[in-house]
């Protein structure tokens, strides 16, 4: 942690694919203004992060279930207005497409080069019955009081 | 920008009424405490700022639904809870009215009055199509970069 | 109010319990590292300090509507995602219980023995119709001013 950079903090709890893209257009943001960001990823955050694959792992009866309802990945998730049964993801993805913005997954992509730290929250993967392996590569796992040692030394802290 | 003066802003990205009125209630407060408040609109929170009449701009095919379907300005907002078809706003606008609590275009107005500056992200207008004459007047353009700049620089930073 | 303690603040504006679990796992960790903690809670937020007994007070047609309608306690209260009907509380809650978690009305009672402070809103709790009978004892009331006076002081400011 560099003492005179600014930080920025964002926890990212909602599994929307909106909210997804504009956290990490606001992350990507501060990281381009060289600022130190960490997005802390919990409860249906956490889809964003999940390998668009499936991955075998041992699990429960309610893990698995969890597992199979929540939506596997970046591509996967709805939106949180208008959703339309998944027509609404396809009109926004198209318009993205269309005024060349980036997508989720580029997005992440990005957040990762630009050196943005992504934290998976381990309470809520316990609950949820997430494994690490599920997850994407190159992102941290800590809990509630790792983001509040980041979030006192920021100056921008939201909760997506 | 005062540099002695306190500093909030807040992203507002819901399209709900119930939302739009806390992010608006917390901004006329922080106003009336000589803030320098700023609530920069993204995604659905746009259509807060939308004209209530219908205007004729020129539009691809996509852009036409996404106008159809969102609602056209502070007026036509639903609930993010109870919202019962139209019902929920319904009762919320009646007990507002008996308690002679402002209506979210009278928050706005004052807002405005109050030197609130209100910023429109020209991104996701982009995205979703819609264009300068079919705001309010009054309003400011700009992206995610004028956002960062004014919430680096404020103390209460909040993400609705 | 201590000048040499982090501050943190949070508005609990929403009524779903994965909000309020991740609201006061937040204030807990905060008020575990010693800072001063405020959660001010508003609109649905409410709902999550009402008593889960039915408490018999005066009120018109429209406030015994809302009381009807709106989740009586922390015990009450849906998901903001996978609700279905009621199941996914349930299964949330069996999989809290299998790990040890703290149950909200745990959460908040913990919240209490340490300090953090619970202030409803006085302006949605007349809105909605809510009276100090019906909510958890022990909280304070105050408004949006008493809010922004906290946040001013407090680093992290997170609206839920």
């Amino acid at each position: 942690m560099n003492a005179n950079k600014e930080k920025t903090t964002i926890v990212l709890f909602s599994g929307e694919l909106d909210k997804a893209i504009a956290a990490f257009i606001i992350a990507n943001g501060a990281a381009a203004y060289d600022h130190e960001v960490t997005i802390f990823f919990t409860f249906w955050g956490l889809n964003a992060l999940r390998k668009d694959e499936e991955v075998y792992v041992k699990k429960g009866f309610l893990e698995k279930m969890f597992a199979k309802m929540m939506p596997r990945g970046a591509n996967k998730l709805g939106l949180s207005k208008m959703n339309f049964g998944g027509m609404g993801p396809k009109m926004i993805k198209h318009v993205m497409k269309k005024h060349n913005a980036l997508t989720l997954p580029q997005l992440i992509e990005m957040a990762q080069e630009q050196g943005v730290k992504l934290v998976a929250c381990t309470m809520t993967m316990d609950l949820l019955g997430l494994q690490k392996e599920e997850l994407l590569d190159g992102i941290e796992y800590a809990g509630v009081a790792t983001y509040l040692g980041d979030a006192t030394d920021a100056k921008v802290n939201l909760f997506i």
